[in-house]
């Protein structure tokens, strides 16, 4: 795909606030939606609490004998790969395949796709399962696309060079592909979502990315299309990023204010 | 069981400040009691946090290959179901077996069963190790009962409406049970104590209800009682939840303040 | 050994401020090392958060088929058995033994160890792959020189007790062996660094001891030496925690004040 046909595509921004981003958290606070999540272990306290704080209810549900049930009555599902192992790997396999059979939206977090082939295999069979949506960095969006991966979680590509290969993700995948970075890229392959304030010290927290994700599952459940979900977590994120750090004096306060932000934000009515 | 014969036992309220509270605090305090946890992965870390703060020795041991060795010479256990799988279930049927065995109180937390068959069913083989006390909130005790399960780890059930079951429990399996809800109860089947102060916000942050439990089985290594244990945890836990919100701004800041709080918490002597 | 022995050879106090920490410390923050981490359950957020604050990059891969592949790229390697089970036993082994290979330095935090056989065995085994750094408690370095294991992770020696074993166990195994408590005792067998600013509320928060295992594991990758990493880390940590404390009500807030110290903390340079 040549950089012409990105420039092409219809560009909107939904930075908060905005009408659709208030709508949809105000949906989420009413419905309560169930998020199943199978994630790393680095990020699962974090991101029950970034769940909890938001208005969604988190459940982290791995064995491998629970999570076919538990995916299909959940309303939105997270799998998250950061810290796969032989024992996840075959639950977030079952689990996928029957999110997807039950109609339930999930989102794959493909954490360090194309740094190392194990991760890389078990993520391809994940896609085979029609994510819902995709959110990654940079770097492990140009690798679903046959780029090369970054080292490790952390991201050595910037989103915005990364949109050519989500728009291609997208249109390969049909899931909804959400590239995180200083701004925030989501496409659906046809049009382009822009959602800015991101800041470094968001990347300074742990899971800031993997909670993201997360949130964006819960938003499947109560919005009216995956790039609105991709699109209103993001916006909700950036903007209780962008408060908390009014008051935070680094990154280790900035974490509990930003779930106090995540609490309390409200925008204005659609 | 009528509700009558729930209305018939006698009912004392242990709210903080209590004298057996503090006493068994600063008894906590003197002994410093290594508990053991075989918990969910969401909460190792607050559960650690917990535990310290108030004072005792938390040990995080899992492998089936430890864990008999440890529940016995520990001053007392937690077992916590929330994220069971193949890996973690035998370990905690051993342990449960050897805290028995070893006469070493121990808590059993059996979040979301009912829901799920698998976890069902260890939640039964665990029962039959006879657990010291059992704390769960409403859905889970009516599932212990008999009744339906709840979705996940939140209750769709009151804790006074499970009341009730939670005095069957009791009866039927020889421990204490502690319902955690607005008002906490807990019964031996023949009497009943609650504890005011429960929060709304404090369901906002993921493990207090897991660390509550772990809180108890410090608390059992040193009360005269494993109802004075339940009792005195769950009087300590409302206090501090109490005082953190006083200085909290949103479920983010109240985790470190409630932290602080079981610190330096102290109350009216015996 | 005789104590004379101790005392005879050189020390040298290296607490905050000294120049080679300083100059340790903008080395990590220019090249922001990968820092490979395979540790328990309990403390993989708060490692991954030290070490996003200090200015690192934090990657837990655990798959034994994932470990050997990233243990060979990472900059350093922390290996922390506090959870150990029979999953993350042999992806430990491998790790260990592919980093000895690649020459990425290594540490051991051999949580207690001497305390029960089975990771008693494994830490012996990973002894075998020449950790470049041993950290731990007076208990676990005393059970590594074999004495008696202390009770769980919590340290019944006092660390200037232990630090003739400390020496022995460096002369055994070639590794620095850093001795963590009031005052931080770093040797490599030939001479004796010591850190001091141990403050007994960082004991009140899981997984200080463990961090710092991780954030030498982050200075190992830039250091002169493994002495100069050991000691570097030491007296980072010692800074931070006295800087929050000046800000903290407890262990609850102490923790994000230690994140953003961490983050914040600059010193003289050389």
């Amino acid at each position: 795909m040549s950089s012409s046909t990105v420039t092409s595509l219809p560009k909107t921004d939904r930075s908060w606030p905005n009408p659709i981003a208030s709508r949809d958290l105000d949906a989420l606070r009413a419905q309560v939606p169930l998020v199943h999540c199978i994630t790393n272990v680095v990020v699962t306290n974090f991101t029950a609490n970034v769940l909890l704080a938001i208005g969604a209810s988190p459940a982290m549900v791995i064995a491998e004998q629970e999570v076919e049930a538990f995916a299909a009555i959940a309303g939105g599902l997270l799998i998250n790969i950061g810290t796969i192992n032989q024992i996840d790997a075959p639950a977030m396999v079952k689990a996928a395949r029957a999110a997807a059979a039950a109609g339930t939206p999930w989102v794959l977090d493909p954490v360090a796709v194309g740094a190392l082939p194990y991760r890389t295999e078990i993520a391809a069979e994940l896609l085979t399962h029609r994510p819902t949506i995709i959110r990654g960095n940079g770097s492990e969006i140009g690798a679903l696309a046959g780029g090369e991966g970054g080292k490790g979680a952390d991201s050595t590509q910037s989103s915005s060079a990364a949109l050519e290969a989500g728009i291609e993700v997208a249109r390969t995948t049909g899931a909804v592909v959400a590239i995180s970075g200083e701004v925030d890229y989501i496409t659906d392959g046809k049009e382009v979502i822009t959602v800015g304030g991101g800041h470094v010290m968001m990347t300074r927290i742990t899971g800031t990315g993997c909670s993201l994700g997360a949130t964006m599952a819960a938003f499947a459940a109560v919005s009216d299309s995956p790039l609105d979900a991709a699109a209103s977590a993001s916006a909700v994120f950036a903007q209780a990023a962008e408060l908390g750090l009014q008051v935070a004096s680094g990154p280790g306060t900035l974490a509990p204010a930003f779930l106090d932000n995540l609490a309390s934000i409200t925008g204005p009515r659609a």
